[in-house]
């Protein structure tokens, strides 16, 4: 089937999918139901059969999806059965928080590269990276064929470098600065925004 | 109508209209219709006007929504119509990061407390915070009756805090530490996870 005609929103919850099975996976749980993985992630039994038959019968009826089995299928369909090189621009307190930050091993990514323009933290280290001059920033990626970046600069500052991103050929944008980005329509952005996640459960208090 | 029977689906996706929205009036704009708001955040216009309209009659036929007045509807729904205190525990740099971070302003939160367990963190500065030794979290907590928390703890302790600020009253958990937290059914556990968000954009790539 054409893979471009799945709903973007389908394309969202595989990655839940996927956390809560390597969850189970992690706990030595091997085979699992629509309905089990369902509830872990708070989403009906008919929505998963459904989403994940868009792809292809990854699971027998009454027995369930064989986790390690699905997992694989997930990764390849998310084009994660590869590692994706990562551009990180800002090497502030967040950039140097991502430039150590543990939950992306196993999961795709991998940080490549950091960027800024304050001549004070150019050539200094972040993780395991020097701090390189965002004016190389185009320059730079585009000779790496870096097509993933994460955006952690302030919000004043955010247009002005997905711009330069996009110039530099990066697809994906991962913008952790509080505001919206505009971007053509073949660079996908996504946004890190805790108040958002913060406003879905006071509904419940 | 009970608000207990909502499905949790469309309450999470209440912030991410409300996002939109703001972004629309701070731009100016005072209408808008399901269609626009729909292409906006990549939901269809039909899911919209069936989200909204679980609560009530906030459109017209025809003319659509009056910004302001959807936004203030959502506020109500998801009780943001005041500001919550949120108490963050873990200081290192994505805690500072948090404790500096301005896309709260507005959007219903403030942080009021840090803590850490680090001797060496213990009384410095994060934000405009004195970073406050963990041991005491439990009773300043509950003292204070703050209900929200945010975590940005390393994973390998993130389970023994999350414990305490569920002894200590908290309802409301947003998990920055890369692993999956068990707490009671009352206690509602959100995650940021960047590795997600990255892996439902390389899908198209």
């Amino acid at each position: 089937m054409n893979a471009n005609k799945i709903p973007d929103i389908i394309i969202g919850r595989l990655p839940i999918y996927l956390r809560a099975l390597q969850h189970m996976a992690d706990n030595g749980v091997q085979t699992t139901s629509s309905q089990e993985l369902g509830e872990s992630v708070g989403i009906s039994a008919a929505q998963i059969r459904k989403d994940i038959s868009q792809f292809g019968e990854f699971g027998k009826q009454g027995t369930g999806y064989r986790i390690s089995f699905l997992m694989e299928k997930l990764r390849d369909i998310l084009k994660i059965d590869r590692i994706w090189d990562v551009a990180l621009v800002g090497a502030g307190e967040l950039g140097h928080a991502l430039a150590n930050y543990p939950g992306f091993v196993n999961r795709g990514f991998r940080i490549s590269m950091v960027f800024d323009n304050d001549p004070a933290r150019i050539g200094t280290q972040a993780g395991e990276f020097v701090v390189q001059d965002s004016r190389e920033l185009v320059t730079t990626i585009r000779a790496s064929g870096v097509k993933v970046a994460m955006l952690t600069v302030p919000a004043a500052s955010a247009q002005e470098v997905a711009n330069r991103l996009v110039e530099a050929g990066v697809k994906a944008i991962l913008n952790y600065a509080p505001i919206s980005l505009t971007t053509p329509g073949d660079v996908r952005v996504q946004h890190i925004d805790p108040a958002t996640h913060l406003q879905r459960m006071t509904y419940y208090l």
